[in-house]
């Protein structure tokens, strides 16, 4: 009977294609759109950098965002702010660079109403031109191949690694120049703009990643009765003083979540570090936080752009159960 | 009887209001997502510009590209890529700047697959921030205003202006230097990518603006089997070589469409006069163009961002019937 053994494996390449072959199902949304917030005009002199002079005032400050709403909302869930971190836009929450579902539209499929935005000062958000900034801070591939921990040096993947490495060349596509800097304010302008944000949306959790970890600490700051928790997604900095800690983050629950491969790597080590304290000073204030360090949950592979690794939607589930559980409106 | 003319007024209240009050319908996508096209590595000795020279590679060239594709198609129309003018992005396809639907989204409706783009070298796409580039182009909000037709100076509008002037701040905050000058092939390399987006996603339409009428016209020379038409709003170029308009553009089709208060500029008097001549070469050359100016079609008080003009949808409709009537599969 030499059919057998054929029929298995027909059912076993079934069963392992039927998940990639499955279409899937229509995203019905009630609502989407974009907007800025927080914009402000400012004079300038030379408004085209080159040529002749034209004085007159240009926009600045202001911060893209692009939303959508489920038609069908998880009624219990708080909307999420995305928040991409350095070099990085909106981008980084949309599709992957291997064409799956990233984890803005994820969450949407959930319930959930998403806010992603590009930072004051970088990408759709504009910046200023004409202003003599010290240069703009960007990643090249082989930096990020490193700092991003896809492997050892470029462009050798960890054997594990979660990360899409063989779409690698659109992922550096989205590597864009911080052009914040050109900006009065840099970085405080997209806190800024995270709490005018909250005001016109309402309640909502901030989401966020890398650079932007000290955006959702700062937003929490500036709106604690609208920041309902802050998911901090391998933050550069988890800093918060003990009166903060005592005023806003006794109500305001802290994910921090951190992937693989950075037990021997000093700038990682450190930031997990720092968020282990900041997690373990709320506790003791009777706060709600906790630590996600992968691993130790049995997850492997998973580097600093885990939002796009192979197992996105995995990690998507922890972060909409942990939500679930200490951020229920 | 003081009561009668207290319910006409309610009765009348409420006609104006019900068209607002009424909520869309869900909208229903098979899919959604983003990309990037034609993005290629520069070898690059400064990738901080500031800071100790890191020599190694950065991707620059690529175009982000974000889309959506109806569950319900209307299968007599292509696509449409929508790329915006200088010193725009994406954005301006989106919500308009009051907060009414734009033409992405309408179209997608009306069951159309709509990709739309940032031009290569700007905002999510990304630039150089090491090239030496002369300077980025940015509009003043005083240029915006006189240079985009919303008034005769700023900030005086037009008296039956159909640009939402009241949410001039909201406009303003969405543009941007543009930053595509930074790399080797500026302009062109927006035209490479829509031809590489066109390789990738098969026949379709493309419709741009102001700055990238031309992109249009490149696109459509570049793939002259696989633009099924070229809708231009207000292009700064409808420049077309004899030789081009024989092999492309007889079974290409071309629509330009300006709007209102041009007459007396001799900036955009030029600009529909040339493309006035080009549509009359199409035609002679047997082919089919059509230039239509509003007014002339009894449509007042449109700007030059027509697309976030008041009557928006009543121009979309013009766009999708003459699709329907001239680039149908």
């Amino acid at each position: 009977m030499p059919a057998r053994p054929n029929i298995i494996l027909l059912v076993m390449a079934f069963c392992l294609l039927a998940p990639g072959m499955h279409a899937e199902k229509p995203l019905v949304l009630a609502k989407q759109g974009s907007f800025f917030i927080n914009q402000e005009d400012l004079a300038t002199a030379f408004p085209t950098a080159a040529g002749t002079p034209q004085p007159g005032h240009v926009s600045v400050k202001g911060m893209y965002v692009q939303y959508q709403i489920p038609q069908t909302r998880n009624r219990a869930a708080y909307p999420v702010i995305m928040v991409h971190g350095s070099a990085h836009t909106g981008k980084t929450y949309e599709e992957t660079p291997d064409g799956r579902m990233g984890w803005a539209e994820y969450f949407v499929r959930h319930g959930v109403p998403v806010y992603v935005v590009d930072h004051s000062g970088r990408a759709r958000s504009g910046f200023d031109p004409t202003a003599r900034a010290p240069g703009f801070t960007k990643f090249t591939n082989e930096q990020a191949w490193v700092r991003f921990r896809f492997g050892p040096q470029p462009f050798v993947p960890f054997a594990n690694t979660q990360f899409p490495v063989k779409a690698q060349e659109e992922y550096y596509a989205q590597l864009v120049p911080n052009t914040e800097t050109s900006l009065p304010g840099a970085g405080q302008n997209t806190i800024d703009a995270l709490a005018k944000l909250l005001d016109r949306i309402g309640p909502a959790v901030i989401l966020v990643h890398s650079q932007s970890g000290a955006y959702g600490i700062g937003a929490a700051i500036a709106r604690p009765n609208l920041v309902k928790a802050v998911v901090s997604v391998e933050p550069r900095s988890c800093a918060a003083s003990p009166a903060d800690i005592q005023s806003v983050f006794t109500h305001v629950p802290l994910l921090t979540m951190f992937g693989d491969f950075q037990k021997g790597d000093p700038d990682w080590a450190g930031r997990m570090a720092e968020c282990v304290a900041t997690v373990g000073h709320i506790k003791e204030a009777h706060g709600t936080a906790e630590n996600i360090y992968l691993p130790d949950a049995g997850i492997h592979g998973n580097s600093h752009m885990m939002m796009m690794d192979l197992n996105n939607q995995q990690l998507a589930d922890i972060i909409l159960a942990w939500l679930n559980r200490h951020a229920r409106q």
